[in-house]
C-alpha cells in the first residue's frame, strides 16, 4: 500500500495535534488563505471547522462543484443560507462547548452571528495564529512553488529592465511586468506592482502613476508573481542616466544592508537580529533614520505573513522559513532606494529565490 | 468667494449629519474603501475618526507623505505604534463616551485593542453600513469615473474577442485583457478576470486555467477595470464554432432575462423586483433552477457593494445607484452562459455603462 502523500491531510493532522495540545476540541477557520492551506479549496467564500473526526467545509452554491473537485481530506457541505449560522448549528448539534476562532480575521459581526445562532453553552475562544504558525515553516511542496514564482518574477524583471527608457510611463512599465508574468504562467501579480520614479520613489508604497520616467531619476520596481497560489516578492532600484557619486554611495549602503540581512538568515536566528544586521549597516553610513520600515516579512500564500523581521521580534527563524530581505532608504523630495529578495532559510544557508543582478543598472 | 467643491468634504458633511441623527458623537472608520471615499487617502493601512470638529486620519510612517499630499478635509496624524491604540487614546482624551465602529469590517482583535486601550467609560457601538448607505448612491464625480472604467472595459473586450481562437489558453486571454486595460490607463483589473471555457464555464467563479479553448465550447469572459479607484464589471459569453439550436435557445433565454432586469432598473424599484424580473424570464423557459446566484450587485469603489439585487431585498433603488445586471445559467458538465453589464439607474432610465454587443459571437 502506498502512504497517503496529500500535503493537505498532513497539515490537517499537524493542526489537529496543536488543537489537542491546547485542549481545543475544534477551530472555526474563516481566513481564505488558511482554508486553502488546509484543504486545497481556493474559493473566496467558505468556512472550515477542524476537529475530530474529519474537517468539514461549508461553501455556498457557487462553489459546490469546485469544492467537491478540489478539497482534500474534508467533508464538503453546501449551504444556501449564511455559512456561519450553519457552522454554529453544526457545532451545537455536536454538543461542542469550547471552540476556537480566528480573532485576527473574523469580524465582530461574524462572531456575533456564531454566538447568536449557537446555544448558550457554546463558548468561542480567540485562537488566531495557530495555522499561521504552521504556515511560517514551509513544506517541500510549498518551497518549490515559491521558488518557481520567484524565478519567474526575476525573469520578468530581467526582460522589462531592458525596455525602460526616459519617456515611458510608470503605468506602462507595470503593464509590461504583469503581462509578462501572465504569459509565463503566473496567476497574476502577488500585490499591486510598484513602479515609482523620481521624488515618487520616496513613498515606500507609491502606486504607479501616469508619470513618464525622466533622466537623472531613481526608479523603484517592486513586483511579485503568484503561481499555484504562492507568492514571490522582489524589488530592484535602477537609475535613468549616469548616477552621481552621491547616488552610488547611497545605493551601495542599501546593497550592503541587504547583504548583511541575507547573511544573517540562518536556522535559529532571532527575527530582530536580522533586522538589526541591516539597520547596523545603514547606521554606519549615517542613513538609519531614512530606513523607515522593517527589514522583511514572511511570504507564501499571503504577501505579508509571519515571521516579521523587525525590531523587538524575538521569534527564531527555522529552516523552511521564507522571508524577504528588503532594506530601503527614502529621502523626501529626492527619491528612494530599496533592494529586496525573497529568501529561503535553508539548512545549508540562505537561498535567494528571486535571483537577479543587483548592480545599479544605469540606462543612458 | 468660490464654494468649496471638494466631494470629500461634502461626503464628510453627509456622514456627520447621519451621525447626528443617530446621536453618535463619532465613528471609527477602518475599511479602506470607506476611508478613501471620505478622505481621498488610498493607503492600505489607516484609521479615520469622523466626528466634530474635523475628521482625523491616523497612518503609519510609510504613508505619511502620501496622506498629507492627498487627504482632504482631515487632520493627518502619523503613528509609529498600533493605529487602533492611538485612536482609543485620542477618543479617551476627547472624553467621548459612545463611539461607532464598523462591525462588518473590524476584526474581533481590533475591537479588543480599542476596548483595552480606551478607559472604561468609552463604549463602542456596532455601526457598519452608514458609509455604505451613502456610497450606494453615487455622486456626479463617481458616476463619471465608473462610466469611464466601464467604457474602457467594453473597449478592451471588443479588442480581445477578435483574438480568440481554438488553441489559445484561458490564461493567455486573461493576460491580453489585463495588459490592454493597463495600456488604456486602468490601474488594474477590478477583480480576478474570469475566462472559463467548456465544462469549466459551469463554475460561476472559475479561475482562468491553462486549458486551451476548443471548438464547440462556450467561453465566459468576466472582466472589469479600475480607473481612479472606481470599478466596472461586465461579462460576455461567446461560442467557439457554430452554435447548435439548443445553445442559441439557452443564450437567448439569458439575454432576455438580462433585458428584463435592465428594463426594471428605475428610480424607486425594489431590488428584489429587479431580481424577480430576470428570474421570471428564465422560469418561462424552464431554466430558473440553473440560475444559481442573484441578479446583480452594486459596483463602485468595491466590486461587490450595495444594493444587492436578490430575493427578499426590499431596498428601493435610487437615481444614482450603479449596479450589475447579470443573470446566468450553469449546467454541470456542459458549460455556462452569463451576460452582465454595469448599469446606472438614471433619472431618465437605465444607462448601460459597459456598452458592447451581445450577439452570441461565434468564432469558426
Amino acid at each position: 500500500m502506498q502512504a497517503d502523500s496529500s500535503p493537505f491531510k498532513a497539515r490537517q493532522a499537524r493542526l489537529q495535534a496543536l488543537l489537542e495540545e491546547r485542549r481545543l476540541p475544534a477551530l472555526v477557520v474563516t481566513k481564505p488563505a488558511n482554508i486553502f492551506y488546509l484543504t486545497n479549496f481556493r474559493g473566496s467564500a467558505g468556512v472550515a471547522v477542524v476537529g475530530p473526526p474529519k474537517p468539514v467545509l461549508w461553501v455556498d452554491p457557487r462553489y459546490t462543484v469546485q469544492a467537491r473537485g478540489s478539497a482534500e481530506g474534508v467533508q464538503v457541505r453546501e449551504e444556501k443560507g449564511r455559512l456561519l449560522e450553519a457552522v454554529a448549528r453544526w457545532l451545537t448539534s455536536k454538543r461542542l462547548r469550547r471552540v476556537g476562532y480566528e480573532d485576527s480575521h473574523l469580524t465582530c459581526r461574524g462572531l456575533r452571528e456564531l454566538k447568536e445562532t449557537g446555544d448558550g453553552r457554546l463558548r468561542f475562544r480567540p485562537s488566531s495564529g495557530l495555522i499561521e504558525d504552521l504556515r511560517s515553516v514551509k513544506d517541500i511542496d510549498e518551497i518549490s512553488r515559491i521558488r518557481e514564482a520567484g524565478h519567474l518574477t526575476a525573469a520578468v524583471l530581467g526582460e522589462v529592465i531592458g525596455k525602460i527608457r526616459p519617456g515611458v510611463r510608470e503605468s506602462e512599465v507595470v503593464a509590461e511586468i504583469e503581462y509578462r508574468m501572465r504569459r509565463r504562467g503566473a496567476e497574476g501579480p502577488a500585490f499591486e506592482t510598484i513602479v515609482a520614479s523620481g521624488p515618487r520613489a520616496a513613498l515606500p508604497h507609491a502606486r504607479a502613476s501616469a508619470k513618464p520616467l525622466a533622466r537623472s531619476e531613481l526608479v523603484i520596481l517592486d513586483l511579485g508573481a503568484i503561481l499555484a497560489g504562492y507568492r514571490a516578492d522582489m524589488t530592484r532600484t535602477i537609475y535613468v542616466g549616469e548616477p552621481s557619486r552621491c547616488v552610488r554611495r547611497l545605493y551601495d549602503a542599501v546593497l550592503e544592508g541587504q547583504a548583511c540581512a541575507i547573511e544573517a538568515l540562518r536556522d535559529g536566528v532571532r527575527a530582530m537580529d536580522v533586522d538589526a544586521a541591516a539597520r547596523k549597516a545603514l547606521r554606519r553610513r549615517g542613513l538609519a533614520r531614512h530606513f523607515t520600515h522593517s527589514t522583511g516579512h514572511g511570504v507564501g500564500l499571503e504577501i505579508h505573513e509571519g515571521p516579521r523581521l523587525g525590531r523587538g521580534e524575538k521569534t527564531r527563524l527555522k529552516s523552511g522559513c521564507v522571508v524577504t530581505a528588503e532594506p530601503g532608504i527614502y529621502l523626501e523630495g529626492f527619491g528612494g532606494i530599496r533592494i529586496e529578495d525573497t529568501v529561503l532559510v535553508g539548512s545549508e544557508g540562505p537561498e535567494i529565490l528571486t535571483p537577479a543582478p543587483k548592480d545599479l543598472t544605469f540606462i543612458s
